[in-house]
């Protein structure tokens, strides 16, 4: 019998603990109890949020009004939480990850699996930096990564949803990790590419700021959903560059064009972009970031930034003119319109030579 | 020098001349005159439609305001229009194109090449009767097709958008297809998938009376972006079970994705389903048309039938639980909500099996 163990516990990490929740009662090779690391805090009221979570059955800080199931145990103690545990759900805000892995070498089980949900890894110049792969190297354990178009609070109400689990190895493992998220409100598939997976999960977020500048631009639901297509191109051919055991197919999964579409019609990346268009590019990403999103961070103008780095180092800017302009307009250097106007005869024809429907 | 023929001339008939009229100017390889049959109607102060076109420049009943090019002359006599054409482009509404074909037999020109622009085949127990293979056999040519996410009036006010033009043999002549309507916003991309792209213009509006379902029960954005990839698939998996020489990476371009996102963001399929969803079911579709489309008329809803007939009589239904579905609860033989709990553990394992991962 399997133990699961939830690493991280904001909204996600919370929707991700009942669904599992419900499945380890439900299932006779899981351990019914599931633990969540909850990184202590102290509320208001003076009570330790985990002590909340034990007593009332609800993350009343992260999923205030959602009963995670009585099986799921909020643990304060990282190295507790982990140690008995023979699946890991890695769930966390992405920037800590380091740190947590640094804290669990040598505190894992032999033989523990592990699965990323956390979206927006670094893009570096040397390639991207997979937190599939952090974790793998870090703790000497197998990952896989789970991704799709999965608005947190839309999961939690049981609306009907879809994920995808990229996996890199073994069939069997990501089978367990189906078995372990699907319920008949959320519809999990398994793909044998966890690269792709987890690339479409950060590169949808320059797309919404395209997405958003279109938006912003008033430009309708046509040039939006060129745009989007476009966008979906380039996150194949870049996936592809980078990885190509990459497949096509990954992005007809929830990961890919589910995602992308969710992304690009909410979503914060896509309303500050908005914002931006808006205001013809006078107020700067920073300050409209502060004001529409109090707090949370954007990750798509970050990102264009890094992958932009990633395609001048190798020369591949005029190959993803979408993607170059995302930065180069979020940066200022270009107006948003520019966003529809990257299609100048020179790139869309290198474009199309060399990611056109040969590619496919 | 080609001379290009416009057989057609409602909204999208006028943007298309448009477009092509700017072209043949420009290039060397056509004749600068573009022929547009016009179904002649008088207008309300007296004049005759045609002649008010060749005077204005302008379809003041189907695209007012908009230029078309001097370079484009309004016919009302149909074998005249096209008896020195060397490409004819067709863009009547589908039910008048077997009438239209009848009169044109023995009529066009040795040689001369087809598209069509004509979105709603019919699709019959024996398979969907494609235009273009009814053009094809009715007049002897060859006929390719252009689809793609084309909202006529964001074009005709030159916004951003793309097209896909589906050919089945030469790629030359798709290749001069691409050249005569290929603006600077409007870029359009040839695959040699005629089957492919003409199923997509047809197959998305039962998609987007599934989102319209999902808008009217206010499920969300992970919710409809689930069921618009879903749809994707089945449209996919439809298309290669009746032509098996359909292409995967057919469904990546306009025609495909962008098409299918833009109909199920605006579109009057959508707005139907949205409305009979929000009324429970309790007012029919045809109610519901006739208020909200005031004479415009459904493609969704007569197409889910079709296609659900042709499930029905291979056997398929289980594999096509969404397309099912629409039919089902349009018909008020289900609620609306069932649009999301078609996704039961049968048909999804078979549906998983059949056309997951594995299929692309």
């Amino acid at each position: 019998m399997s133990k699961v163990t939830v690493v991280g516990s904001g909204n996600w990490g919370s929707v991700a603990a009942k669904l599992i929740a419900s499945n380890t009662l439900r299932l006779k090779n899981f351990n019914d109890e599931v633990r969540m690391w909850v990184f202590e805090e102290t509320l208001p009221g003076g009570e330790k949020l985990t002590e909340v979570i034990n007593q009332t059955n609800e993350n009343v800080k992260y999923l205030p009004g959602i009963k995670l199931g009585k099986n799921v145990i909020a643990d304060p103690n990282l190295e507790n939480a982990v140690k008995d545990a023979d699946m890991l759900v890695f769930v966390s805000p992405h920037q800590f990850m380091e740190g947590i892995c640094k804290l669990l070498v040598g505190k894992i089980k032999d033989g523990a699996e592990g699965i990323s949900l956390i979206k927006g890894m670094e893009v570096k110049k040397e390639g991207p930096c997979m937190i599939s792969t952090l974790i793998s190297n870090q703790l000497g354990i197998n990952c896989s990564v789970l991704m799709g178009a999965n608005i947190a609070n839309e999961i939690a109400m049981e609306k009907f949803s879809e994920a995808t689990v990229g996996y890199s190895q073994h069939k069997e493992v990501a089978e367990r990790w189906v078995q372990l998220f699907t319920t008949p409100y959320f519809i999990v598939t398994a793909v044998n590419d966890v690269e792709g997976v987890e690339l479409c999960g950060t590169l949808k977020n320059i797309v919404a700021i395209a997405a958003g500048f279109v938006d912003g631009l008033e430009m309708g639901n046509n040039t939006k959903a060129a745009i989007m297509r476009l966008g979906l191109k380039e996150m194949m051919a870049f996936s592809k560059l980078l990885f190509p055991s990459v497949k096509d197919s990954t992005f007809f999964e929830s990961c890919g064009v589910a995602d992308l579409i969710t992304t690009c019609m909410g979503g914060r990346n896509r309303k500050v972009a908005e914002a931006y268009a808006r205001n013809g590019g006078k107020r700067s990403f920073e300050e409209l970031e502060e004001e529409l999103l109090k707090g949370q961070k954007l990750q798509g103008v970050l990102t264009a930034k890094e992958v932009y780095e990633v395609l001048s180092h190798h020369g591949w800017l005029e190959m993803f003119p979408l993607f170059s302009s995302v930065n180069l307009i979020s940066q200022g250097r270009l107006p948003p319109s520019a966003i529809v106007e990257h299609s100048d005869n020179k790139s869309r024809c290198l474009y199309t030579r060399k990611f056109g429907n040969s590619s496919l």
